[in-house]
């Protein structure tokens, strides 16, 4: 299944709502109008464990209450999650790209969840920053609570998958704020997430799926998901040592060769920009540099 | 006012209420009972703004709705805030303590919201660190909604003050992943806070308030939040110039001198320790490590 997040348009920017795509970019079910005792969020869908996910199949295969994109704003496929995780330096190909060793623990850091947009929302270019940066990555959901999950346990507590773009302003990164990544990675529309959460049993491997980033329609990433050196499971189960995983946490998995501030002259993203990211079997998220 | 979060005696654990403390330790106000229309979260208390905070006021002059305090378990005065926004080398004294300069700009770091435990519960010493060391710090939390605050306006966006004890794994903060903080600082209960939000008209000067920790009854710290280099406003104007903040935001706005790491020879936190960080005005909590 492919959950998403919705607005109606002319609904006053008001009242999110659970739907689940008919396919990528066709017609969406509205999960509470097929049935009222369903949550607003996917959060909360997740938080019900398989009751939410089995409504979910049933509202799709219904027909039923399917309301046209073009009445539709999406939004994100999680919001207000209470974690956002991000790993750096996961792909073999972006260590070799920056003469930087394989590192043998994932390195962990963090956005706030006010960063996350939507799939086709502006990024805003701040006016502090003049490196903002792109990377495409891998991003799964988690589905149900826990901690210290063993590694041959982990794929059941990922709820699915979605496609994100850890926008990177490198100067706070690399130089400042003592070296601490957080503050580089964490403006407000530095995380556009989306188009759907695509649940764990729809996507055939998750670790060989072809990933892209495009900047006005040049291809400036482009890997596959089988370069990630500490893949979902192991991520899982690494983070779950130091904290309890909750219905809705975002895990960012780290990003293939191809960002800007690599390369020679280094180009960062500018106002008008159009960036694209792409996963397959995910979709593709487009947004427009403000 | 000093607003808490608790949970009555044999609720079942369920059942956050609000509550208004009619002095430290003394007896509390519950305030949806005296009116049900009020929330059960501090969160959502303070983001009715001044109408939330006027009907706390009112159920505190009643004298009605009192709980005694032997029948209630005190949590946090804020739980699953959006963000736990942390303040690294903040004090002078601290800078001179480790030999390093004084920071020109506020390092900014985070927690989860899960490492957020009660004014009285126990820190968990966790197997995979062996070097977890204390640090009281005085937390602010923020009341309303607002992003480029101007340094000016900005204590008009703190809704209070309270005590924190930003728990810190050495190894893992300062050796490992990548020297990214986050890992070291975010295992779960590493956030003791409490043990009531005293509103920023109730504390006198924030910023002059002898600040002190105390290990098994030994004082190992021992300041005054005048050592303080970035002060509550301008970190309110640092931190909003990169994400929105919003009402129940966290912050902790670093240690004074003392910590164990420091000592010659180091010292840890050990099984069995009872810890207790207190801050003039606000008050005191002791978390046993377990």
């Amino acid at each position: 299944m492919r959950l998403v997040q919705f607005h109606r348009h002319g609904d006053g920017g008001g009242g999110i709502r659970v739907g689940v795509e008919q396919g990528e970019g066709l017609g969406v079910v509205d999960l509470k109008a097929f049935d009222p005792s369903m949550p607003s969020t996917v959060r909360e869908l997740l938080e019900l464990g398989d009751k939410g996910l089995e409504c979910a199949q049933r509202a799709l295969v219904s027909g039923q209450c399917v309301v046209e994109r073009s009445d539709i704003h999406l939004l994100s496929p999680v919001l207000a999650p209470e974690k956002v995780v991000c790993v750096g330096m996961n792909y073999r190909d972006h260590c070799l790209e920056q003469n930087a060793p394989i590192p043998k623990e994932p390195i962990i850091f963090s956005k706030f969840p006010s960063a996350i947009t939507g799939p086709y929302d502006d990024i805003t270019l701040p006016s502090e920053s003049q490196e903002v940066d792109w990377e495409v990555e891998l991003a799964f959901v988690i589905g149900r609570r826990g901690k210290h999950i063993k590694e041959e346990d982990a794929l059941s507590y990922v709820a699915g998958f979605t496609v994100a773009n850890d926008v990177s302003a490198r100067d706070w990164q690399m130089k400042r704020n003592g070296k601490q990544w957080l503050l580089g990675k964490t403006f407000d529309s530095f995380c556009p997430l989306g188009p759907a959460l695509v649940t764990t049993d729809a996507v055939k491997d998750p670790h060989n799926l072809g990933i892209r980033c495009l900047v006005n329609g040049e291809t400036v990433q482009s890997s596959n998901t089988d370069q990630m050196i500490f893949k979902t499971a192991a991520l899982v189960a690494w983070v779950s040592k130091f904290v309890t995983l909750t219905p809705g946490d975002v895990f960012l998995t780290g990003t293939p060769p191809g960002v800007g501030v690599f390369r020679k002259p280094p180009i960062f993203l500018k106002k008008g920009d159009m960036v694209e990211c792409q996963i397959d079997q995910l979709g593709s998220i487009i947004n427009k540099v403000v």
